[in-house]
C-alpha cells in the first residue's frame, strides 16, 4: 500500500471502530470459563443422591470409607483409578485432591519450597504461556526464564542449556493443547524432557495435563507418556514429574476435582505436608464425580458432547479472523483442535494498543503480555483469545471490534500515528 | 487401702481386664468424628438441587455469581453472611474458602510465615489442646510455649508474661468449648486477651471458633466479641484476632464449608495469597450450605438434633466414669455442655500405661500426649476422650475397658508394678 491508500484504510477503519463504540457493547472474552450450556451437561450430577446412589453403596468409597465423614486424606479409590486413566499412570501414583489444580501446583510448589529446594531458584517458562502458572513463581520468589514454544513444545534446545545451570529447579509445562496455543508436546519433546540432564538434582517438570482430554475436534491426541519416558533405566528420573489434571473444564469449573499424580518420594513430600494442611479433600464430591463418569470412556463420552458446544465458537473465530486478518500481514493466530484458547499475534508493538483499544469499545480481551513471565512481552505481540465463555452472538460481536482494533492498531504503526492509549 | 487390699483389688481388676481382652474388641475413640446418624441429618442437602433450588434463583448467588463457574474466589455473599452470624462479625470480615478451616488456618499461617513474621517465632499453646494446631506449629517450626488452662481459659498471667517476649508471634485459643475441656472462655479471659500488650507487633491470636454452635445441654454459651474488644480505642488492636469456624461438624464432616474472619489487613494479607493459590473455592456447596440451613436460627435448629444424638454420649460417659472411677481419687475428668471431646487425668505418669492397655484389649484412644506440645504431656496423665463417633453400646464397651484400665495402670503404679509396656 502506498501512505495515501494506507491513510484511506486508516480512516475506513477508524469509522468503522467509531461504530462499533456506539454501539456500547459490553463483553468480556478475558478468560477460559465455560459457557453455562457446557456446565448445564452435568446438572444430573448433583441429583444423583436422590436418584439412587444410596442404592449404589450409599456414600461408602470402595473401600469402605464412609465420603461424609473425616478421613481419606489422599482420595479414594475410584477416583483415583478414574485420574490414573486420564493421565496414564497407576492409581498408586495418584493423590486426589479438592475442587482446584492450580492449588495443588501450589502445594506442590510450596513443599518443594519448604523441605527440598535452594532459596534462589529458577523456572523455564514456555512463552506464550499460563499466567496463573507465571503469577505463582511471582508469589514464590522464583525467577522465571522464557523459553519460546513452538508446534512441537518447548525449544528443546534452549531447555537443555537451561537446565545445566543448577539454579534452574523446575520447568511448567502444559503438554496437551498448552494455554494459550492448543499445541501439544512432540513425542521428541517429551523424551528429550525424560532424558535431558539437569544440573540441579531437585529438578521438577511441572506437568499440567489441564486439556487432557479436551479435544473438540479429531481424536484424542496421542502424548507420550512422560512417567515412562522418565522411568526408562537409561533415564532414570521417577522424580522428575509431577502430572496435574482436573475435572474443572469437565464438570463444575469451581466444584470440579483435581489430582496430581508422581512418584513415591514427590507423592511422600507432598503427603507429608497435606497431613498437617488439611482434614482432607471433600469425598463427597469425588465420590459423585467417580459414579458420575465412571472410567476414561464415560469422560470422552461427556466431553464429546462439551465439544459440540466449543468447537462452532472456535470455527467462528477462524472464520472471522481469515475474512478480515487474512493476508494482510499484520496478523498470525494458531486455531488448535481442543483446549480453550487461540493465540493470537499481532504486528510486533501493537498487542498492548489492540487490548486498549478492545477496552475503550466495551470488549475485554485477556490482558497484553500475560501470557509472559513479569507480564513482559518483548515483542508486545501476543494476545490470547477465549472463546468458550462468550454465545455465538456475542463472540461475533467481539471478534469484529477485536479483528477492528487489530487493524486500526497495525495502522497507526505504519502510518506513524501517535498511540492514543 | 493397705498393700494387701492394693494387691487384692490389683488381681480383681487384672482378672476383669483379662475378661475384656478376651472379647477381642475392636472399637476406635480416639478420633472427634460425627457420627453416620448425626450425617444422616444433612442428607436432604444433597438431594437440595433436585428438588427446586433452581426455582430459588438456579445456580445464581444473590451478587450475580454462577455458582457452577470460575470466579468468587473469596466466597459468595449468602454464605458470608452466615458465618458473619455465627461468629458475630461483619459480613465483610468473612473469606469464605474451602471444606477445611484447619487448611484456612494453615494458609493463614503460611501467609504470615511468608509476608509478616520473622522466621524465629513462638506461639503460646493452651493445654490440654489440639493436637492439629500442635502439629501445624511443628510443620512451619514454630516453637510452642504450653500455658495451662483453666475452667475459665488460659492461665492469663501466663500469657501476658509469654506476650512480652518479642519472638512471640501467635496464640491458639479454642474459644468456645475447648478442644479437649470443653471450657469457654469468660470475658476477663477475653477482655485481656484483646487488652494484653503485646511485644511482638505482628502478635495474632488463632480464635479457632470450631464449636460456636456445639452446645448439647443448656443455652448457647456466651463468648464475649474478640473484634470488639480489640478494636476499643483504648485496646486498639484490629489485626489483633483471625476466627476461624466450619460446617464441619454440621453438615458432612469432610464436605462441608470454612471461613475466616479478621481485619482487613489480614484479610489482605490472606486474599493476596489466595489469588495466587487457587481458582476458587467450591461455590456449589457454599450454595448448597447458603440455601438449606439460610442463617444462625436454622443452624441452631438443626444442632438440636444433633445434640439429642451427642448428648446421651457424654452423659453415658459421665455415669461410667462417675459409677467406675467416682470417689477413688485416681482420675478426674471434666464433662461439658458441648464441643466433641472429653478430658481425662489420670494419677501422674499413668496416661501412657493406661492408652497402651486399652489398645491390648482392643480400644483405640487418642494417643497420651496427643493433646500437648510434642506429644509431651510432662505429667503424662491427660488424655482426651471423644464419644461421638461410637454407638451407646460401642461406647459403653469402650469406656468400660477404658476405666479398668485407669484402674490398672494406677494400681501397678501403686503397687511398684513394672510396666508391661
Amino acid at each position: 500500500m502506498s501512505p495515501s491508500q494506507r491513510k484511506a484504510e486508516y480512516d475506513s477503519c477508524l469509522a468503522q471502530y467509531k461504530n462499533f463504540q456506539s454501539q456500547k457493547l459490553t463483553i468480556n472474552m478475558s478468560r477460559g470459563k465455560p459457557h453455562a450450556e457446557q456446565l448445564a451437561f452435568s446438572h444430573e450430577m448433583l441429583t444423583a443422591f436422590s436418584r439412587g446412589f444410596t442404592a449404589e453403596g450409599g456414600f461408602l468409597a470402595e473401600d469402605g470409607t464412609d465420603c461424609r465423614n473425616y478421613g481419606g486424606l489422599y482420595g479414594i479409590p475410584e477416583m483415583k483409578r478414574l485420574f490414573a486413566e486420564i493421565l496414564d499412570v497407576d492409581p498408586s501414583s495418584v493423590t486426589v485432591g479438592g475442587n482446584s489444580s492450580l492449588n495443588m501446583m501450589f502445594d506442590c510448589v510450596a513443599a518443594f519450597r519448604e523441605r527440598i529446594w535452594d532459596k534462589k531458584i529458577k523456572f523455564i517458562c514456555p512463552v506464550p504461556g499460563y499466567d496463573r502458572h507465571f503469577a505463582m513463581c511471582e508469589y514464590f520468589d522464583i525467577e522465571m526464564i522464557p523459553v519460546e514454544m513452538t508446534e512441537a513444545g518447548p525449544d528443546m534446545d534452549a531447555v537443555e542449556r537451561l537446565a545445566a545451570d543448577p539454579s534452574v529447579a523446575g520447568m511448567w509445562c502444559v503438554p496437551v493443547f498448552s494455554n494459550p496455543q492448543g499445541y501439544t508436546y512432540s513425542d521428541e519433546t517429551v523424551g528429550r524432557l525424560a532424558a535431558m540432564p539437569a544440573a540441579n538434582p531437585h529438578f521438577r517438570l511441572f506437568w499440567d495435563n489441564a486439556y487432557a482430554v479436551h479435544h473438540f475436534r479429531g481424536e484424542r491426541p496421542r502424548l507420550l507418556n512422560i512417567f515412562a519416558e522418565c522411568a526408562r533405566p537409561e533415564n532414570n528420573r521417577a522424580d522428575r514429574p509431577l502430572a496435574f489434571t482436573s475435572f474443572s473444564k469437565i464438570s463444575f469449573a469451581g466444584s470440579a476435582v483435581a489430582a496430581v499424580a508422581a512418584s513415591p518420594r514427590n507423592l511422600s513430600i507432598l503427603r507429608n505436608r497435606l497431613k498437617f494442611q488439611t482434614v482432607g479433600p471433600d469425598k463427597i464430591n469425588q465420590l459423585t464425580h467417580a459414579r458420575y463418569f465412571k472410567n476414561l470412556s464415560g469422560v470422552l463420552a461427556h466431553m464429546e458432547k462439551l465439544a459440540d458446544i466449543l468447537r462452532p465458537k472456535f470455527e467462528t473465530a477462524e472464520d472471522i479472523f481469515t475474512r478480515r486478518l487474512g493476508g494482510t500481514g499484520i496478523a498470525d493466530w494458531y486455531t488448535p483442535d481442543g483446549g480453550y484458547f487461540i493465540s493470537f499475534n499481532t504486528l510486533d508493538h501493537c498487542a498492548k494498543r489492540t487490548v486498549a483499544l478492545c477496552a475503550e469499545a466495551g470488549v475485554e480481551t485477556t490482558g497484553a503480555g500475560a501470557t509472559y513471565p513479569y507480564g513482559n512481552d518483548p515483542r508486545d505481540r501476543n494476545i490470547r483469545i477465549a472463546p468458550s465463555y462468550l454465545t455465538a452472538g456475542e463472540l461475533r460481536a467481539a471478534l469484529e471490534v477485536f479483528c477492528c482494533a487489530v487493524r486500526l492498531a497495525a495502522l497507526e504503526l505504519l502510518n506513524g500515528e501517535a498511540y492514543h492509549a
